[in-house]
């Protein structure tokens, strides 16, 4: 029987290969990876970078050698996948040895995302970089440590920029971030973006927010500036993370269907429009939970999950790849910020909804508890079904992981008249009685009457 | 028309009485309460203790002031409920100017519970405690700040003691603390017990398990000894925390159905066996959302939310009081500890399950990422519904809130394969990919097969 071929060597393909490997020792599973790095912690790289993370290795998962030896799958790095024949069921390979075609029984297309380019003037300066992979991260880290730049640039106000200036500002640099939009952590609601801005600015970084970039300048290829409407600030380093692309173009160029966000459409097993062809990861979309259409969020557990889901389906035990509910959590500095599911009323009201939000401050520990620290939640409801449709929330401590409860909600259809009587739990070092999910809960059920 | 009548002006009859009043401003309450608080916090009184919380007025949430200027309620302190006669419709109170009868139109019973004293020899010697009031957490307060004590007793390795041998121990006395049961914490479960004891003799408590306590004993009324099987060791001061029994028998007098528990026996909305009389808190049953049968878990939400909804239904929209998971967590020292619904494999099986349960390690931030530490995590599923019956974790960070998305799995009857599905936040500071509570979901999703 022709082997399972898997495109991309990270969290997805590395996850389906493990598993179908595990199911079925005997098969054959082939895992084609065009750099040299597999199963790598992306998410790991602002704090590298940072200085929290001394090793560069730490960032490595699993070896390659472990992939090979241990789990006895057929991994070949540098080696790029360049063609799919759907109807043959082969690719084409372009190797180290030459370009050959492999034929599969089952193909998992885990290429992943870019970071997007910009079409700035000076992205081929010395000095300007994006996040896209770790060698980029390493190149970022080397400059850090190795030539003591005073002035850096952050290009773009999401989870790389907020990252990233954390990271920068603990080498002792000017950091100066900007953000084309009003707000930076646009998923996040602009609550929770106003509490993170107030605390950057409390960090000594310079945002400058519904500010669009133009370029960058410098002189003997090397940058110097960034370029600003009609001014210019000198910076040594600049970082664009204006966000990131699928990897689609192997599956569309082989005939098989993208979704309107543009990344790899799939069915809940995680299936392409094309027969024994699976898309997981960040170069495929997912299902939303509550609005049960197709989005793309390409984040680190979907991959996962998505990869583990599929190589069990591959092996003959159908699989669900599961749903999203846009969960995610971010530090910056000493506030960490979380959200889940739909905040943004007006997308809300695009997926038919009657959206109902509220926003309260509640405590971290009960009130008598020393350090017992504010926590910002806004929770939003459908006034129609009563369902709990996201959340966000914001604060010092306390926040990252009390969001799952709110997730948990989002995959359960709770409404919020159920959520407020959920039982969780309470200690004064740990909580309010009622716990700040409860609390919010309880306010926008009064509301949605 | 007749007032609300409410036995009790803690957690459960303030919310009651607070919630009725907003609805019905124009409509009488009047609040019985035979001490001199209201609205306390019970569970801050070990932290006082401690010298965490440093003024004791802290632990008064709300003034009896506030409830009677600012929200209309007819408090009355000092006042006792001695009687209810339920034909008729009213109470018989004693109270300061004498004793008299209150008719009511819908009477809340909220007479929470008090600490169980055991048939101990000595008693009734200075210096032995228990931690049943504000008053009581006083006098011991009092003795640690004042009269420098060089050794204590705690009886009983519940919340109470774990939390007391963390106070005593800011105090830099000898604790010894003795538990009858071969562990500490029975609610959470062996796995659990073993870390907490394990770090409670690594901070210097002097555990001592399968150890009863046979009595007290000491000169001129002041205890000197604690006396255990053939030995005795020398203490100042004794506290004794082996748990809480309903305060139940004003209603069982009155001829109210009380539960197999001992505690009153309600319906869904907190309605007793007599017309348009209620129970709530601590004095009162609850419905357990894992086995639909009736529980006895006295702790300080389900009084609040009974409380609460009791006042809504009271005041005319019906409103159930809300199932109980028995989630529940402490902090002892610097592990956190958490539980929710069954984790006994025996109380499974009583309730009709067929209980399957792993234990796993997991870490409570990304492996790179510094000051990541272990969380151990049992989660218990049901072979043949496959539902999520409970967890128990402990660990030193991030477990207090992470329970709450299994509590909320118990709520929604999620089985553990959908559990291992949840979309939980993820960033490295705060959690692996997989959060441990997916993780163990996954493993125990293999077991259940």
């Amino acid at each position: 029987m022709d082997p399972i071929v898997i495109v991309g060597g990270d969290a997805a393909g590395m996850s389906a290969a493990s598993k179908f490997k595990r199911e079925h020792p005997e098969r054959d599973v082939i895992v084609f990876e065009k750099g040299e790095y597999v199963s790598y912690a992306a998410c790991g790289m602002p704090y590298y970078i940072k200085g929290a993370v001394e090793e560069f290795d730490d960032l490595l998962q699993v070896s390659p050698e472990a992939f090979i030896e241990d789990r006895d799958i057929d991994l070949r790095l540098h080696h790029e996948v360049v063609g799919i024949d759907t109807g043959a069921h082969e690719v084409a390979v372009d190797g180290p040895g030459g370009s050959f075609t492999q034929s599969y029984d089952q193909l998992l297309i885990a290429t992943g995302a870019r970071a997007i380019e910009p079409p700035f003037d000076g992205m081929e300066l010395d000095g300007v970089h994006t996040l896209h992979s770790l060698d980029s991260a390493k190149a970022v880290h080397d400059v850090m440590e190795n030539q003591s730049p005073s002035a850096v640039a952050i290009v773009g106000g999401g989870y790389v920029g907020i990252e990233m200036a954390e990271a920068f500002d603990a080498h002792g640099v000017d950091v100066h971030l900007f953000e084309m939009l009003p707000h930076v952590l646009a998923p996040f609601g602009e609550m929770v973006a106003e509490h993170v801005e107030d605390h950057l600015r409390d960090e000594g970084i310079e945002l400058h927010l519904e500010t669009a970039v133009d370029g960058f300048a410098g002189d003997d290829g090397t940058l110097e500036r960034v370029l600003v409407g009609d001014g210019a600030f000198d910076v040594d380093l600049a970082l664009v993370g204006v966000g990131v692309a699928p990897n689609a173009e192997l599956a569309s160029d082989a005939g098989i269907e993208l979704g309107e966000t543009g990344a790899i459409a799939i069915d809940e097993f995680g299936r392409t429009s094309a027969d024994d062809v699976f898309a997981a990861g960040d170069c495929a979309e997912s299902r939303h939970v509550v609005t049960g259409a197709p989005d793309y969020v390409p984040l680190a557990l979907t991959a996962n999950r998505a990869g583990r889901a599929i190589g069990q389906t591959m092996a003959g035990d159908e699989t669900p790849v599961g749903d999203i509910a846009g969960t995610a959590a971010v530090k910056a500095f000493d506030l960490e910020a979380a959200r889940t599911g739909i905040i943004d009323e007006s997308k809300a009201r695009e997926a038919g909804f009657d959206p109902v939000s509220v926003t309260i401050e509640a405590s971290s520990r009960a009130h008598y508890y020393p350090g017992a620290k504010p926590i910002h939640i806004t929770m939003v409801g459908d006034r129609d079904s009563k369902r709990v449709l996201g959340a966000a929330m914001v604060g010092r401590e306390g926040v990252a992981k009390r969001i799952d409860t709110v997730a948990a909600a989002l995959h359960t259809d709770t409404t919020v008249g159920e959520l407020e009587y959920f039982d969780l739990s309470y200690a004064p070092p740990f909580s309010p009685t009622w716990d700040p999910v409860l609390t919010t809960a309880k306010v926008l059920n009064g509301k949605l009457d």
